[in-house]
């Protein structure tokens, strides 16, 4: 047996102390897999004295995160987060001084995930992430080796847990967003600021890293169009439950003749398509191959155990020596594919108008669509609020993006209106 | 750039024709993620002049299929199937010749597979199958690799698209099995012989690959317990919807205790499990890590294209060096487990009789599960026959299956019955 792999381990946090765990608890199986131990040496953490659950007098302590790059351990895993400060100090060092690098940190892969490649591919180590997108699930491998033989001509996925969280337990008990993100924050599943998840920033950051998988590009994190689930009502939900749908915030990225699209919003899918069955905390990637077709990757999008799992997969990889290039093939190989314009993108959409208690309001509407050019498939006008406004859910046909946002500006600014318009597309 | 991986490649059926097509449409795309060129150099199949869509005058072609061991290749990729024969012969031969081996040949390897391997790592060579189990899904590597780090409790699947595309077409229109079939064959769906298919034995073989892999055991197709869809009825179909589940031909390993349990047979999946959603030919694999938890696989399970794309992953692998053992680990590191004792299996059970138009049917029943220690759940009599008789379909409580059969035993010969009673569990 080859002699153990030595991990230094920057970050005590629940991942972390997962790490240490896991390891523990399955010793001896890891250890048949990686053909070889598999241990932790060194650690670093921003209080040592903390009752974390797992013993770590055994570790060397370093209280310089950015030193455990040069202590005697042959990779470093950094989970301490945060796509700059210490985090990529600590990659920097590592991959300057030679060793492997492992990380679940998908800001800095982000935004730094190319100059990170290239320090690696330079020093010829590993650079891994399978926990930075999706937490448990091996989507990353499935990407840059399952479905290796194919053109991955779209992707698209559930990536942020809190947000699934929060629209599921939405679509469930009817309630309003503002109660169920309270709930989730009580209960530990949104964090006390949530702005980065329910705003799309965390999806949007494991999106670019997927696209570059998927597409052989270059990662283009500045690139993808950003929206979240703020202004989702409980009545968009239920209007789009009676019209056939789920509202799931999905991350998107197609390559074509036009460049990279790449988007996380809010859309309303079809209950036939396998990411409307994702509910709760769950995560979900679907790979399209021009010659494998539909492939879907499903599981635990983040906790201790699942992102512990994975962190490990990338462990045993680097001690079976099969790691490969960080994204798939050289970074002088990835592609530099331009942002493609989303105006010109077909499809049909869902449009939500909170209209005043006021005679001609659906003409109003109704014109400013046509004008625009879009024909409307449904319409529902339903009920009305104590203060009179009501909710108008419209479907339209196919039209181009461009044209919903004329139909929109058509009517800014309009006394029928109560609020801002919303739109979503239909997921195909 | 290294130089070109040569391929020599046995079976021009849909599948190898495929794998040249894939091969020629992304050639650039497979060498920028495979670091280097993936060349076919040499075929054999059966008759050289078939026109097969694709240009095969550029390879050298080799009569004796086992003589493709001794080409200038450097992996030969066998497409030819059966678990004997000049596939067996082939992959003695190669791997005696110290050569790669790549094959989609599940009865092969559900009867070989441990020689194969044994014969792969004594010459330090890579023997790789991911096409084997559910065609295009990279589900070999997700276990194998993406789930490494795991002792995996558990591993379902649906494992056959022929019997997944029966049942959901039998589910849809509410028809009966033989009709079904009928058409199964006429689109080219099911085999003129299709009793490998809906027997169950193509899941069980797969199902053994699967369970070796998840668990680290030893594969035992030998002892997978297997029963097919032949017996179920549309009126099964319907009981099952109106209770809520969906019947599916389901493979399940699990290790425990008391040894290794694989089974292949009919279950009612309840709608919230993620295998309910799995309609047509679609394949879907369930593994339960102890870290990660449940993660679902899915994607096409059978077709050129997709099966095509997974022998084309392990020829990537191949090119990068990233192959490793082919269970996964050693074959002398595999445990030896032993088929577990199913009767001691708890669970929720689904009873099916036909029961003749006659008084005292239902207390007979009643009475058998009664003093066999059956409680049960529910109980639903429908209608009758023209011919008198009545479906009568029973859910019951949870009781070990011995006890079930303790049940049925006690209702042999009895006048009661119309034809064999049925039964199936509940997936948990």
């Amino acid at each position: 047996m080859a002699e153990a792999l030595r991990v230094a381990l920057a970050g005590l946090g629940t991942v972390g102390s997962g790490v240490i765990r896991v390891l523990e608890a399955n010793r001896a199986l890891i250890e048949r897999r990686a053909g070889r131990a598999i241990e932790v040496v060194a650690v670093s953490a921003r209080d040592r004295t903390k009752d974390r659950g797992v013993d770590i007098s055994r570790f060397e302590w370093i209280d310089d995160t950015v030193a455990l790059a040069d202590v005697g351990a042959d990779v470093v895993v950094e989970l301490v987060g945060g796509a700059d400060g210490p985090a990529l100090a600590l990659a920097r060092a590592t991959l300057g001084r030679g060793k492997a690098f492992v990380t679940a940190n998908k800001a800095m892969l982000a935004h730094h995930g190319l100059e990170l490649a290239e320090a690696a591919e330079k020093a010829g180590v590993p650079l891994k992430f399978e926990a930075a997108v999706a937490g448990g699930i091996p989507v990353i491998k499935g990407l840059r080796e399952g479905a290796a033989a194919n053109e991955i001509a779209r992707v698209q996925g559930i990536l942020n847990g809190t947000c699934n969280f929060i629209l599921s337990k939405m679509e469930a008990e009817g309630r309003d967003f503002g109660d169920v993100l309270a709930e989730a924050q009580a209960l530990g599943y949104a964090e006390a600021d949530p702005s980065f998840d329910i705003d799309g920033v965390d999806a949007a950051h494991k999106l670019s890293i997927l696209a570059s998988l998927s597409f052989g590009t270059r990662p283009a994190f500045d690139d993808v169009a950003i929206r979240g689930i703020r202004q989702i009502l409980a009545g968009d939900i239920a209007e789009a439950a009676a019209l056939g749908y789920r509202i799931r915030l999905i991350g998107q990225a197609e390559l074509g003749q036009g460049g990279l699209f790449q988007r996380v919003q809010p859309q309303l899918v079809p209950q036939d398509h396998p990411l409307a069955h994702v509910t709760g905390s769950t995560n979900a990637v679907v790979a399209e191959g021009n010659f494998v077709g539909r492939l879907l990757f499903q599981g635990a999008g983040a906790g201790d155990g699942p992102t512990a799992s994975a962190v490990i997969a990338d462990l045993i990889d680097i001690a079976r020596g099969e790691a490969g290039p960080p994204f798939a093939m050289p970074v002088t190989a990835l592609a530099d594919a331009g942002p493609a314009d989303t105006g010109a993108r077909r499809g049909r959409f869902y449009l939500r108008f909170m209209v005043a208690d006021r005679v001609g309001v659906l003409a109003e509407i109704a014109a400013a669509m046509r004008d625009a050019g879009v024909s409307i498939e449904s319409l529902i006008q339903r009920g009305a609020n104590p203060d009179g406004s009501a909710l108008v859910a419209i479907v339209t046909h196919e039209a181009p993006e461009s044209a919903i946002a004329a139909a929109l500006e058509r009517l800014r600014g309009s006394q029928s209106l109560v609020g801002e318009p919303m739109w979503m597309p239909i997921l195909a």
